[in-house]
């Protein structure tokens, strides 16, 4: 092995252990820790973000990075030690800027928040949350002036998220979906007494949720060998290594969906990091692509699969044997067109594939104008109800089925929220394309048959890890653009035959 | 604050939060991670090992330490600052010799052997944990070597866990402890049939087994907002900081005693971590001053506390309610003596008060043997069970209840295990003195009132951390050297009692 790549690996796989040890701290935080452990937790990680940040932006590094230029150019673009180097080299221009007491104090500050999060939204409580927030907006902006002057302050943040993507793209993107979109939910409600979902409420019991939803996903490819489930207030997936995949989720007693859905969800996030090439282990090309890329496979099995009749001829059976009080009396037909109702609600994690955007939509123009300075925090709450109530026609009744409803904010993450609908829309190109490549595929959903599928999404996507960009994914898989029309199709085909509109 | 204290300081704080994130990391492995990520696990443990001791043992840390003598000479031997001073150093000479590659390599080979150590011991079969082992034993013969010539290269082991201790001491103890034990089990043998204990044997609902252990270890001063309590393969406690705590257990379905009272005994070690001077949060003055001062407290709490009759003249009907298929007709009195049966038998965990320390000396003895290469390792279980036969008179019927129960090995705890039977002994030295200070302290326990026998501990123990060493500490609170004579009494009280002997 070239030495000085050797060199440069080491280090690197040492960084990566370190910010993997993180995420142990954080999943831990998120599922296990008593809540009088954060604030010893906060400085832990504050410790593990400043010196992985230091080494990762060390003299060192930068120096192996430019001496290896030769050697990557030397070697094909997908080789893994080419990608290895250029990936680095991309992490170091954006982190090198960055103070590494500033990433401390962020991890601090949102460790602390998070908390505070935990606290306001069980009490439902704003003022409680506020001065979390100012001081992660205050360290955004000290983050944002790292960077010199950018077109948008937001394309800072965004780009953290999803590579080379800027605020007027994404801006440019989510006009033509709500174009589309506002209509589409228009027709629907005027029809919305066709389905009834009623059959959705009730009694279930926390331990039937968990077995029927490790009965889906085992079937999707968790497997307990490398994979584990664990309850938390805000579901979300982390991976400590390809073989150890941490998915979590909620349970409702009196709401069969937040659970189901959310597995099927966060399972999707879990195949495409356990699906990364072992080669890669150890080093910052596991994992995915970038977080649209990443929501595309949670939103694609959440949706796209959970969602389909095809996958219900199959699981209703044993839905239905599960819940025999529920479901015993209730035809399948009825709970597919339950499970896909369109209906405007407070709750982003629960809405329906049409309606879910809106909610995208509007935590995106909060999120900038409260860095533009044109949204003070202390109006936060009133200006989140006052945009539901425009865009969605819902009234708030509390903060916790308002503005603190998610975790991200809590975390610092800002610019992030915007991936959850272009992964929806990356998730039905890619659709489109995989229909065609294997026609059957609902048969096989109808036989709890899910391999073809894994296997072509590994071989197509997961197994590349963060070897390339977001914008070489899609002109490698998608053969062009982000293109809101595969899913505009999708939903309109779906909601014609159950809402009956055309 | 003294500018090069504060420095210091913080970087002694910035080491303490990585050594903190390996016992997550750690804590993790033993509870909740999936078997296949283990190998990752090994290499973050490794990475946190080498930083951290890298850190420690820099010029930087031996330089304050060197120009901070006057400052420390000027201060109260107890203060905060000396402390800390004067334990960082005896740390950093200690830790100083030894390159930092080989503590990782000590740190991954422990955690590759923990999960080949949970497969052999599923299996029972020892030549999967074999070549761990020799791997292990072949690190603590590079580690020794590390400081030159020792009297007994034993003694630099035991003093890891028993500072200032040697080995000749151990010795010595054990000889006495070996003279008085013998005739006493074999006085209590004699009449073994005084005791009937099949009333813990039977069917015990591992959920039923967690509520009941939740309650009795929450009057100790186990709290939800502080605490967790984890299924383990083999228990433990660690914490993560003064306010999170996480104690471990095994629950058997067919047998009581090891849940309740291995509860107790991880709740001993926990309240002593919790009770930490809050100022001492985040330095290595956190914690207990030794291994055997640390056992003293599990021990006391598991048998001096929960195996006496005046706590279960409060439990044992909560214990009927639990269980009243198992004990609605056992009188308590039928219970206490069965859960003080005195029976050789062939795990150390659940042994008696008595037998206990014969397991800890067939465990002393065949790690000097394996250490000084009189013992080869794969005549390893072979001599376990000989010497089970000859000091016990039990059959080992396999590895996994032989030489396999304990993971100490696998971890590269060679030293650890003489520390058992100190606590043992300590406890009992302590316990004379808190009932002349205490003297309603039984009749407390039958209400079930814990807090001044706690609030002592805390007074007079666990509130200094790590700021005096074993001997400080003994001349402090027992006034003299370690005495088997407190433990022998107490034995033979107990037994005299119960089992009608003189």
């Amino acid at each position: 092995m070239n030495p000085k790549y050797a060199e440069l690996k080491n280090r690197l796989m040492e960084i990566y252990d370190l910010t993997r040890a993180g995420a142990v701290l954080e999943w831990d935080q998120e599922t296990m820790m008593p809540p009088k452990g954060g604030q010893a937790r906060a400085e832990q990680l504050a410790t593990l973000a400043h010196i992985s940040h230091e080494k990762f932006t060390s003299p060192e590094i930068g120096r192996l990075l430019e001496e290896l230029r030769p050697f990557e150019e030397s070697l094909p673009y997908e080789s893994d030690e080419a990608s290895l180097i250029r990936v680095a080299r991309r992490d170091y221009q954006k982190q090198s800027p960055v103070p590494a007491e500033l990433t401390a104090e962020m991890t601090r500050t949102g460790a602390m928040a998070r908390e505070a999060w935990v606290e306001a939204k069980n009490r439902s409580d704003f003022k409680l949350f506020l001065p979390h927030l100012e001081k992660t907006i205050e360290l955004k902006h000290r983050y944002i002036d790292c960077f010199g002057a950018a077109d948008n302050p937001y394309d800072i943040l965004l780009d953290d998220y999803e590579r080379d993507m800027t605020t007027a793209e994404v801006q440019q993107i989510f006009e033509v979906l709500k174009k589309d979109l506002v209509p589409l939910i228009a027709a629907i409600r005027a029809r919305s007494d066709a389905v009834d979902d009623r059959c959705l409420h009730g009694y279930f019991s926390t331990d039937r949720q968990r077995e029927f939803c490790l009965d889906v996903i085992s079937r999707f490819g968790f497997n307990i060998d490398s994979w584990r489930l664990d309850p938390t207030v805000h579901p979300f997936t982390t991976s400590f290594a390809i073989d150890d995949i941490r998915i979590t989720t909620h349970y409702y007693e009196n709401f069969i969906n937040a659970a189901i859905f959310g597995c099927m969800h966060e399972c999707g996030h879990g195949l495409y990091d356990n699906g990364s090439d072992s080669v890669l282990e150890r080093t910052l090309l596991c994992g995915g692509a970038s977080l649209a890329w990443h929501e595309s496979q949670s939103r694609m099995w959440e949706n796209l699969v959970g969602r389909s009749r095809a996958f219900w001829k199959f699981f209703y059976t044993k839905l239905q044997a599960a819940f025999p009080d529920r479901f015993k009396n209730v035809e399948m037909e009825t709970f597919y067109r339950a499970i896909n109702k369109v209906q405007p609600s407070l709750i982003r994690m629960e809405a329906d594939e049409a309606t879910y955007g809106l909610h995208i939509i509007l935590r995106f123009e909060l999120e900038q104008e409260i860095l533009q300075g044109k949204l003070h925090l202390q109006d936060l709450p009133e200006a989140w109800n006052a945009r539901m109530k425009a865009y969605l026609g819902v009234d708030v009744p509390d903060d916790a089925h308002g503005v603190l409803q998610d975790t991200h904010w809590a975390w610092g993450s800002f610019g992030y929220f915007p991936t959850y609908s272009l992964g929806n829309i990356i998730g039905a190109q890619l659709w489109e394309i995989i229909l065609t490549e294997i026609p059957d595929l609902y048969t096989q959903f109808e036989h709890s048959e899910f391999s073809a599928l894994r296997e072509w999404l590994r071989e197509h996507l997961y197994k590349y890890g963060r070897k390339f960009t977001p914008p070489e994914l899609r002109q490698r898989i998608l053969g062009g653009p982000i293109d809101v029309g595969p899913f505009i199709r999708y939903l309109k085909h779906k909601y014609a035959e159950i809402y009956g509109i055309s």
